[in-house]
């Protein structure tokens, strides 16, 4: 693999990663990849980002089921983002259960507005008791 | 506008801004936004970024007048990335005068092969002199 040539890393060594349904074109969410992460991506054909905040792989997908498989990833013309055409099984990107992690809209006022609805209870998801 | 208040500015003070074509849902670029650009982009319902390089508002559009107009701003769950969905003005959001910044795909041995075509002279687009 040696699509990590073609790729702008940023100062910690990550390029940005936003995920679209190759179908219906919506956008599902954006996450970051190291360069590990970016190989594993095209060798598994399945979304592979780098948590930020656990500083370790997260591979979309193993605790809830939501495995993004990948359709087709491009590259920007500057190098410092990919983006990913996924189908998204199960149809829920984000972790609040909803299919897309912008379910939030801003109106004029600049008050945020909740349009998508929760598809599965994220308690359910990740097997939390309760 | 309290928009800013909803977002988790990063470590630069900036957040990553997505925009969309609203009509055929194509991703057209992703850049950075500070509290600034944000608040004119709701006021003015056209897509400013601010730009790293230059460390400045960026206005897109304002010397190729391909304007993005604000059809619909979302925030994501962890509120560190906006969606817009614009209006791309002359259907060309690159710089190197395409649709979409992403033109570039990637083949199984991680090779870039660029699928898009230029639609205008990026020369002529910024009035270069040649």
């Amino acid at each position: 693999m040696s699509l990590s040539k073609h790729i702008k890393w940023n100062e910690a060594g990550l390029v940005a990663a936003i995920a679209q349904d190759w179908e219906t074109g919506e956008v599902l969410m954006m996450a970051w990849m190291n360069p590990e992460a970016l190989d594993l991506t095209l060798r598994e054909q399945r979304a592979i980002y780098y948590s930020r905040s656990r500083q370790a792989l997260w591979r979309k997908g193993e605790e809830s089921g939501n495995v993004q498989q990948l359709r087709e990833l491009r590259v920007d013309c500057d190098g410092d983002t990919v983006l990913l055409k996924v189908e998204q099984v199960g149809g829920i990107a984000c972790h609040t259960g909803r299919r897309s992690c912008f379910y939030r809209l801003a109106d004029n006022n600049g008050e945020l507005v909740v349009t998508d609805e929760v598809i599965r209870d994220p308690a359910d998801m990740y097997g939390i008791k309760r």
